[in-house]
C-alpha cells in the first residue's frame, strides 16, 4: 500500500478519500485554494498545500501545482476524486511522468472512453446495445438531420468529448436540428476544445441505469450491482439508489454482466460505472463510462459492505482484486439525496453564503458525507455539492422513510441559502416515486406540477432541457 | 401500529426512539426537564411537555407527570428508553392502570427478572449455568463468609435489587467480607430500598458477553447473536462491539441459545439482553437480564440490518415477530464507543460545561448516536454520555481502524470539558484489545500502566473495583 497519497479535489470527497486512506493506515496530502484554506480536509489531512486562487484553473485544476505538491511531500499517488482533474487522461499521464501513480484506468483507457464516440464504438465491439443513431460522429448538419429522420424525434445532440450532463442538446423537431447541431458544436469546442458531435434517438421516459464494477491490472473484475439515477435536474443526479427499483431480476443481471464485459474488454482498471438508459420495455441502452469514484458511490458501498474507495487504492497499489463476483452479495437498499446550494424555485441557482446553521442527521442506518459545518461559506466559485444523505434499509419502502426522517433533522441555513432538500422531500412524496416506478421525467413533471402555485416562480424555473448551463463550471460529476 | 407515542427519556436514547417513531410514521411526544426544554428531541417532536424541574426525581421519575403528559397529549403508548423508568415495574402498571401500553416485557416478568435472586432461580431452572455462589439471598455476615469460602476468592457481594453497575463490592480476603456484607447492604437500601444480597465467585479477567433477544407475545423469539461488552469503567461500559471476538463459534451459539431458551422460558416480550461473564476456559454464567433497549444495541442492528427499536414499536404494539432466526443473518463486526463526558485522568469524574465546538465524524460505515450540538451545555444533573459512535466493517481489524478514523474527525471541546475519547484511543491502540483477547480487567490495567507518567493524576484515577459511585444518580444504564 502506498505511504502517502495527494487528494487532488477539495469537498466532500476529499473528506471522503481521506477517510478511506486513513483507515488504511496511508497518510495524506491535502491541496487547496486560498478559498478553501478552513475546510475539513485541510485540517484534518497529515499535510495540506496552497496550490493556487480561488479560481480552479489556477488550483484545482492546475496539473504543474498538483504534481509539485506531490513531489515537495514525498506522495507516491494522486487520487483525483470526481470533477476536475479525475477524467483527464493528460493530468493521468503528467502524473506518471513525474513517478506518480494516478488512481485511475491508464490513462489510454481514459481517453478512449472519454470521447464517447470511441466509447459507443468499442462497447458496440463488446456486444453491448447503444441508443438507436450514429456511432460515429456526424461531419455536417446535413448528416445529422438524416440520421435524425432515421430514428425519429426527438433526438439528442451530443458532443463526443462531454460528460457529466454536459454537452448535449434536446432537439423535438426537425426544423430546430440545424441551429441545434452548430450550437452543440460550438459549445463543445468552447467547452472541450473539440467539436465532434453524434446524434441519438432521446429516449424520453426512460430511466438512468448504471453498473458500478471494479477491475484490477490483471485482467480480473466484478460489478456490484445497479443503482438508478432517473431523478436529474438538468442531466445532474438528485437522488440516487441501489438496486435499480423495478427492474426485472433478469434484466439487472444482464445489465450488470454486459457492463462487466464491457469494461474488461477495454482493459478497464480501477473503479468505474457504465451508464445506460433503459426504456419502458426494459432494453438497455449504453450511454457512457465514468472512469472514477462517482458521487452515488455510497448506495452501492452500503448495499454491498465493500468500500470503493479502499478497493481503488488497493488496485492502484497493484494488489490484486480482494474479492470474486460470488462475494458481492447486495442485500437491502440503499438511497441517497444531494443536499446542494441552490434554489429548486430558481431553476436550481446556486445560492452562495455563510451557513450560520449545519447540524446533518444521524443515527440508525444513515450516512452522511459532507464538508459542511456550522459558519461555513459556501462560496460562488465551485460546485453547489454541500452534503450527501444516505439511508439504508432492509427494504425500500423503509428506506425511503428513513430519508425522509434523516431530511427533517437536517437543519441548515443562513442569510440567502437555499437547498435541495425541499425539493427532494416533493421527489420522496411523489406516488410514482414511491411506487419505484420512475423517469428521468420526474424532475420536470414535479416542477411543472408546482407550477400553478406559482407563475412567476414556474418560469424562472421552467428547465431548459439541454444540458448547456452546467450548475458548476469547473466540477463536472454524475 | 400505534398513532402517537410519549418518549419517557432524554438525551441521545430520546432522539433514538423518536428517529424510530418517525420512520414508522408514528407521532411523538417528548416530555421534558427544565433543563432540557432546548434539546434536540424537544425540538424534533412533534409535541413536547414539561414534567418537572431538572431533578430527575421530578421529572424523568415522576411517573405521574409522565402518564399525565400522555393523557393531555393522547399517547397510546410510552417508550421508556433505557435508564430512568425503564425497569421499574411499578411504572410498568401504572401505565397499564391508564391504559398506556409501556413498550417493555410484562410488569410481572420486570418485576421478576430485576430482582436478580429471583433471575437467578429462573435461569438455574431453564438450565443456565449461574456463576459459582448463592442463588438465594444471605441474610447474615456468616452465611455470606460460608458461601465465600466455599466458592473461594475473590467474590462479589450483590445486591439482588442491584443494576447497571451499581450496588455490588468485590472482596478478596476473608477479613473483609464482613465490612462489605455490611456496606453493600446499607447501600443497597438506600439506593433501592432492598438490602437483600448475595454472593458469588469474582471471576477475575473474564470477558463480558451478552446476547440480544426479541420476543413477542405469542411465545416465539430469536436471538441477534453476541456482543461483548468488557471494556468496563467502574461496571460502566465504554468500548463495545458485535459479535464478540475470539469466542469460538460453537461457544457463541450455545451462550445465544441459552440466553433465548432463558427469555421464552419466563414469558419475556420485547427486546432485552441476557448478559453473561465468560471464564478463561470459555466457560459462561448467567449474570442478569435487561428488560429494555440497551445503550450499545447499535452494534448489533449495524451487524445484522435489524432496527431494534423498530422491532419494541411493533412488539408492543401487538404484532407478531416479522423474522425467524433463519432470518437473522449477522454479518461483519461492529463496535462502538461511548462519548462520556468525563475526565479519565480524574477517575471518569463528570466534567460538565458548554460545548463550543461539537462537530460529530462522518462517512463511510460510521454512525452517531447523539443530542449533542455546537452550544449545547453538559448539565450537572444527569448522565455524562454525551454521544456514541459506532462502526461497521467486513473484519473487524478494519473495524478498528475505522473507529480510530472516525474519533480522529470528531472535534469536541469547551471551557472545562474533557471526553472518554483519548481513553478509547487507548484502548483501541492496545496490543491484546487489538487481537480480540481482552477481558474485563482491561480499564484498570491500562490505568495502572498511565499511573508512572504522573503519580499525582494516577492516584486519583486508581479505580474503586466497587460500583457504590455510579457516573450519574439518575440514568442507571450499562
Amino acid at each position: 500500500m502506498f505511504e502517502k497519497v495527494l487528494i487532488a479535489n477539495r469537498g466532500e470527497i476529499a473528506l471522503r478519500v481521506l477517510r478511506a486512506c486513513r483507515e488504511l493506515g496511508v497518510r495524506t496530502v491535502a491541496v487547496y485554494s486560498s478559498a478553501d484554506a478552513d475546510s475539513a480536509v485541510v485540517r484534518l489531512a497529515d499535510e495540506a498545500v496552497r496550490i493556487g486562487p480561488a479560481e480552479a484553473r489556477r488550483s484545482y485544476l492546475n496539473a504543474a501545482a498538483i504534481v509539485e505538491a506531490a513531489r515537495r511531500t514525498g506522495a507516491q499517488a494522486v487520487h483525483p476524486g470526481y470533477g476536475f482533474l479525475s477524467e483527464d487522461a493528460d493530468f493521468a499521464e503528467i502524473c506518471a511522468d513525474n513517478g506518480l501513480t494516478f488512481i485511475g484506468p491508464p490513462p489510454s483507457v481514459m481517453s478512449a472512453l472519454s470521447d464517447k464516440a470511441t466509447a459507443r464504438a468499442w462497447m458496440r465491439r463488446a456486444g453491448l446495445p447503444l441508443p438507436p443513431g450514429s456511432v460515429e460522429t456526424l461531419p455536417t448538419a446535413q448528416r445529422a438531420a438524416e440520421i435524425a429522420a432515421e430514428v425519429g424525434y426527438p433526438v439528442i445532440v451530443k458532443a463526443a468529448a462531454g460528460g457529466g450532463g454536459r454537452g448535449m442538446t434536446v432537439v423535438h423537431a426537425p426544423g430546430d436540428l440545424p441551429r441545434a447541431y452548430a450550437r452543440t458544436r460550438a459549445a463543445a469546442q468552447a467547452a472541450f476544445g473539440d467539436d465532434r458531435v453524434y446524434v441519438e434517438r432521446y429516449l424520453t421516459d426512460a430511466r438512468h441505469v448504471e453498473v458500478q464494477v471494479l477491475c484490477d491490472g490483471n485482467g480480473s473484475g466484478v460489478h456490484l450491482g445497479t443503482r438508478d439515477c432517473s431523478v436529474q435536474r438538468r442531466h445532474q443526479k438528485l437522488v440516487e439508489e441501489a438496486p435499480a427499483p423495478s427492474l426485472p431480476a433478469a434484466v439487472a443481471d444482464s445489465i450488470a454482466r454486459a457492463a462487466l464485459r464491457g469494461v474488461l474488454e477495454v482493459g478497464f482498471t480501477g473503479a468505474g460505472t457504465v451508464e445506460f438508459l433503459v426504456d419502458d420495455a426494459d432494453r438497455f441502452h449504453f450511454l457512457e463510462i465514468n472512469c472514477r469514484i462517482q458521487v452515488e458511490h455510497p448506495v452501492t458501498e452500503m448495499i454491498t459492505g465493500i468500500d470503493l474507495v479502499h478497493e481503488q487504492l488497493h488496485i492502484a497499489a497493484g494488489v490484486p482484486l480482494r474479492m470474486r463476483q460470488s462475494d458481492v452479495r447486495p442485500h437491502g437498499v440503499a438511497v441517497e439525496c444531494r443536499v446542494n446550494v441552490e434554489d429548486p424555485d430558481r431553476g436550481f441557482a446556486p445560492t452562495p453564503g455563510r451557513l450560520d446553521r449545519f447540524h446533518p442527521p444521524g443515527g440508525p442506518f444513515t450516512r452522511v458525507d459532507t464538508h459542511g459545518r456550522p459558519g461555513y461559506v459556501v462560496g460562488p466559485h465551485y460546485d453547489s455539492l454541500l452534503a450527501k444523505v444516505a439511508v439504508w434499509a432492509p427494504e425500500r419502502e423503509l428506506a425511503l422513510d428513513r430519508l425522509e426522517r434523516a431530511l427533517d433533522e437536517f437543519d441548515i441555513g443562513g442569510p440567502g441559502v437555499r437547498t435541495t432538500i425541499p425539493f427532494v422531500r416533493r421527489v420522496l412524496d411523489d406516488a410514482a416515486f414511491r411506487k419505484g416506478h420512475y423517469s428521468t421525467g420526474l424532475v420536470d413533471r414535479l416542477l411543472r406540477a408546482a407550477a400553478p402555485a406559482d407563475d412567476a416562480a414556474a418560469g424562472a424555473a421552467a428547465p431548459t432541457a439541454d444540458g448547456a448551463v452546467p450548475s458548476g463550471p469547473d466540477q463536472r460529476r454524475n
